[in-house]
């Protein structure tokens, strides 16, 4: 966090442009405010830069990179984190944006998930398919054990130990983390939908060795139900097994690896012209929704004749970044200028200006 | 050119698609046509590819590429043609395009100034601020005299040998082609509208020293008119001085070199709505002219919001693909795909598919 920018007494960070997101679209949008001489904060849900390209293949080969013929997700990253270098954004990782709101000075009120709390002029949307979230387990009222005895993902592995556990999934999270478990906590059920694994071979072949010695226990079957206790705390979980029958399993902690999934989430609570998950922007002129000052560039956005190409999002944040200068800088014009030749430009980009003939 | 596409009979060439302009976005244009199957032929007034960012700046830095913090106008179009290199694009270099009209079965004939003819299925104007062409000499009814007495370029040499030569102009190739004359033609008389010259301080004190040694001559001044023979030859430059004062000055030949300056020449002529010397696009959606199968792409278009920015063109190239395909196979339904995952894809882009989870 850039303490610059932050007011000692309330917290509350004062900024020109908050981006959320920070896949490739919403990092090129810190280089293009960064010419205007806009400075960004960047928000990602995730933990790391890089949006889906890091998440989901980080090290697939991406071909349509304009002049760049071949590079990875974490090298198109790489490379626009180093071309946004100069402009010195400052990222709020691993939070998300729960609130945005109007003030009454025409501003925005911005709230994460952490506690960072933002006023700002403008903000660019660069969310692409939303925020990856996990995916929850579909038992009626189960939710109610959310934080105290389901849990989604491991904060602090010795909460678990010592306790009866029921670890849900059959991908890598949930066997490498019913392995973890097995000698730690009390007792270790790995329940999965069906025989076929998605975890790697090796760890599918340790579990099932595991299981042979009763160290642990593989159930096949899905969650269909809950029982609690006087208490109301939950002690069982109803497993309906392929045959159809039911079995009542005893546990005191309940662990679900079901993967990400992308959900638009809280930005759909904020006012916004949505059509079939995307924000519809206003114009291709400037890429901004229906409430002004809030624009939206990349994957997440929707307009006639769009195409979710990441060249499209870079071409969205310049026109986006242009039409956001006004909100920023009321009395300035703003004139277009070239990198190649601006001195201006390369006072901001921070590299010697040659003499042109 | 590729014979494979030429007709042997009539030496047209058939086409799909037909792109006007090698510059940066002429060439990323071959390869969102590359992505959905459609070859191109590509034409450029200048005998290289690069266009306006090789001919004015190859070796200053551009800083504003997505994902490259900074690359050279002619690493940009090197990288452009690795991009490329797996649709094997055609190329026309060194001639201009001076014939666009429709033909009955709904294609277009294209023809060049140098002879070549296509019919294709849609054409892609690239060009950027237009062809570079020669600034011309500004005297009322020289221009009868072009290519037989006045030229604007020196293909060869020897036509100017043992002649009477006035050079005009104050830059590089005025002074090398002066320098180059002396003692070869009958006489050399630079003439240049004032004491400063552009060109190298070198050429400029040579030129001086062989002034002060009569093997030629510096003239201050403007040409202002003309004399004929009996014949109707050209035989006398008339030369207005600082001072107001006109000369007649004796030649044979006449060479101007005033610079390249943009022209949008004959594009003028294909009936496409014209708006301060840019193309205007119907729709950002596609970005096809007024006339159907036509499209505009790069800093030649116009469109509200309009920035002439290459990685705005890069988007547009990728748009009018898609807006074109229809017009190249009127029965397929044109799915997007995406580099990183798609077999298909990697196919036609000639690499490796990955075996995806």
């Amino acid at each position: 966090m850039n303490s610059a920018t932050t007011s000692p007494t309330t917290g509350l960070i004062e900024a020109d442009a908050v981006i959320i997101g920070a896949g490739p679209v919403g990092l090129f949008q810190v280089f293009e405010l960064g010419l205007l001489e806009i400075k960004a904060h960047v928000i990602d849900s995730l933990a790391a830069v890089g949006g889906q390209c890091v998440e989901l293949y980080p090290d697939k080969p991406i071909y349509d990179i304009p002049a760049v013929p071949s590079c990875t997700g974490q090298e198109l990253t790489d490379n626009l984190l180093k071309q946004i270098a100069p402009f010195n954004p400052t990222f709020h990782l691993g939070q998300e944006v729960t609130v945005v709101e109007r003030r009454d000075d025409g501003r925005f009120n911005v709230e994460t998930s952490a506690g960072t709390r933002f006023v700002t002029k403008t903000i660019f949307i660069a969310a692409g398919v939303g925020s990856f979230q996990a995916r929850t387990l579909k038992v009626d009222g189960i939710d109610a054990f959310d934080n105290s005895q389901l849990f989604y993902r491991v904060k602090d592995p010795a909460l678990f130990e010592g306790k009866n556990l029921v670890i849900c999934g059959g991908g890598d999270s949930a066997l490498d983390w019913a392995l973890n478990f097995v000698g730690k906590a009390e007792s270790v059920v790995l329940l999965h939908r069906r025989e076929d694994f998605r975890a790697a071979p090796a760890s599918v072949a340790k579990m099932k060795a595991l299981c042979d010695d009763y160290e642990m226990q593989l159930l096949i079957g899905q969650a269909s139900g809950f029982e609690v206790d006087a208490a109301g705390k939950l002690n069982h979980l109803k497993v309906t097994a392929l045959d159809g029958v039911t079995r009542r399993v005893p546990l005191d902690m309940l662990l679900v690896f079901y993967g990400l999934t992308p959900k638009l989430g809280p930005i759909a609570d904020w006012g916004l012209d949505i059509e079939r998950r995307q924000l519809k922007v206003q114009s291709t002129e400037k890429f901004e929704t229906n409430v002004p000052g809030i624009f939206a560039v990349g994957d997440i956005n929707t307009y006639p004749g769009k195409k979710k190409l990441i060249l499209s999002g870079f071409h969205e944040a310049a026109l986006a970044a242009f039409g956001a200068a006004p909100y920023i800088f009321p009395d300035k014009k703003i004139h277009m200028q070239y990198t190649t030749t601006s001195p201006k430009l390369h006072k901001v980009l921070g590299v010697e200006s040659p003499v042109f003939d």
